[in-house]
């Protein structure tokens, strides 16, 4: 395997957004002139900020196709208002039984996935495997050695995938002082404060921590990135444009997806992502076909079957987690439910949820915007309400 | 008519982005907050900068579907290239005749149109005026009282659209001392500088000028985003929705456009939209339907039949263009060319065109990335290859 490039040789730690790009991170004020306008002329996205001009217009009201869910499980409409629910769509068999989209919103709105993100991402990871680019054995720094003095600098990929790394890294959403507001503030998530990292990759090789290599699952979003990270130097490709190649033109998807970028155009890979909920769910159903997809295979059917065995009970942490689901556990980015029907989930804060039956084929997304991050209230009412929703599906199928 | 709402009586100069918007500019600080959230998980292209992940494979090589064309004109695929030309659409009584998108592009690939812009901005202002919610011959300070002290406190709604404004405004796209420069950092186009009006509407009030109203044409980007102020006192709407409501939902167009936004979402209407070829030619087509789109009436048959009829050419400044076209005029923000076919053209920065031929129903888009902004050098061979284009597809059809 060929050792790659390192970013001591080519002086940046990711690849150009495009040809011409200069590495010092001039995109606003260069982005008009020769040599960098081909690009951003077709990508202002990556510029600044701007506003959606819909092509279809925004319903005013609320859209319901939910079919016999409404006499199924009591109370549907109702509690998916009160889980603030932005869309939910069912697949089943890989048909599409029923949606729901809140006023305002509609099947062609994008929706951030926060940290469903995160399986998106192993999946890119599985699917470099399978063509034989990503050695998940191997140490990160084999591929990324610019962590070689960070936490990361003696874990293995497959670690970075299941979250076995112990990190000084505190996961408190709401706390200012915490890890992941820095981690937020350096991705541009954030206003920067004075000594901040200017971007997501100084921060991740700034991260320490006692490691337990493989011995201890901790939820860390700064593993995604770093997987990311590994990601780009595996398939010599930026995050997004990896993620559009072996995963999203393979999936049929519908829509363009979109992921955050931070001021050197690296994509914040732990949370960044929006698409609409079909498209979500196209991705569930990927996992469903073994690691097949419309557009040929993702993963290898090994993968797949990996991730449904579920990760290592004894290393489990997530009280989250393991309260609702006693044999919960964690593996390549998916949340392991241990349920007899097999349920795995890719689980985002303020209530994102890709949710994969295998016990019936069926796929349900809910994506939301819960007022708080991750209580657990919340979490209650949601896997209450996934759970109903599965039941019934079983009964009406 | 009743007199709109002031900014002076809500304390904001713009529509709020959604309905719990506090108005103080803090969306990066609180987006993931509640009563923030719901909104902001949907359009997280208003937060921050973000990467595409396309649904479809990015073509490496150029695509050409020119047909006859390409032995009709001269070495044409060389000039497109040559003339930096990234998309080019042509239209036929309504059907896509010939198409090119150059290597790393493809259909659905986003443009910006730089001062195309202007010309969509007009069709919204038609559209208001059609729906008796725009009296064009009103005071522009009728709609938005906080230009009472700039050079726009004495103009009409016509006076702007036709751009027959005397303005403090050096459009040197090259000067950083320039207006347009100090603009385009006032709309998050370039990094800010210290004196720097925050936004663009404190650009704008800040113009001052002669005036000499309705006398002689001035090419002014800030007489653009004026009108778009006017237009969202006049809908009630953000301008990014009105362009949704009243021009692209109508289209039948295929994807969503996008409108780059200052930092209080204000979209900048002189030069900020980005969209496919395709859907800026059905524009176009609209105007040589009478302005009837798909979806519905854009304009009334004698908005269109004014633009056609071309404006005052005693007012005509602009060398340029009348260098090129000695009948040249400039009317509702279209360049009117006075040549016996009687062509329109939407006309912006770095060669982006929109080419109507109401003699043969054709309509040409042409989007490009030009080294330079504005030259002689460019503009002539710009022109030179739509004549010919236009004249072959009158031969052939």
């Amino acid at each position: 395997m060929p050792v790659p490039t390192s970013s001591a040789d080519n002086h940046r730690a990711h690849p150009p957004r495009y040809p011409q790009d200069d590495a010092e991170n001039r995109l606003l004020e260069n982005w008009q002139e020769a040599g960098h306008n081909r690009w951003a002329f077709s990508h202002m996205e990556e510029v600044t900020a701007h506003a959606r001009i819909p092509a279809a217009p925004v319903p005013a009201q609320a859209t319901l196709r939910l079919g016999a869910l409404v006499e199924e499980v009591p109370d549907l409409v109702v509690r998916l208002e009160e889980s603030y629910t932005d869309s939910l769509v069912i697949l089943q068999r890989g048909e599409l039984v029923a949606e729901y989209y809140r006023a305002g919103a509609g099947e062609y709105q994008p929706h951030l996935l926060m940290s469903v993100s995160k399986s998106l991402c192993a999946l890119v990871a599985g699917a470099l495997e399978f063509e034989k680019k990503l050695e998940i054995d191997a140490p990160v720094v084999y591929y990324v050695p610019e962590l070689a003095d960070s936490v990361y600098g003696e874990a293995t990929v497959r670690q970075v995938l299941d979250m076995l790394v112990t990190v000084d890294y505190d996961e408190t959403y709401v706390d200012p002082n915490s890890e992941v507001q820095r981690h937020d503030r350096s991705a541009g998530w954030r206003p920067q404060q004075p000594g901040d990292p200017s971007n997501t990759s100084d921060f991740l090789t700034s991260l320490r921590g006692a490691g337990n290599y493989g011995q201890r699952f901790q939820y860390c979003s700064a593993s995604t990135d770093v997987l990311a990270w590994v990601i780009e130097r595996a398939s010599t490709m930026r995050y997004a444009e990896a993620l559009g190649v072996y995963l999203w033109q393979k999936l049929g998807a519908e829509r363009d997806a979109t992921i955050t970028v931070d001021n050197v155009g690296f994509g914040f890979a732990n949370g960044g992502i929006s698409c609409t909920a079909r498209d979500l769910a196209k991705v569930g159903q990927v996992l469903l076909s073994g690691g097949q997809a419309p557009g040929g295979r993702v993963v290898s059917e090994a993968w797949v079957a990996e991730v449904f065995a579920g990760g290592n009970p004894e290393a489990m942490t997530g009280e989250g987690f393991t309260e609702q689901f006693p044999r919960g556990s964690y593996t390549r980015q998916w949340w392991c439910t241990g349920t007899e029907r097999g349920i795995i989930s890719g689980i985002g804060i303020h209530g994102q949820n890709l949710w994969i039956d295998p016990s019936q084929e069926l796929v349900i997304v809910k994506l939301s915007s819960w007022p708080e991050p991750d209580t657990a209230h919340w979490h209650q009412l949601q896997t209450q309400l996934l759970m109903e929703l599965t039941e019934a599906a079983a009964r009406l199928s």
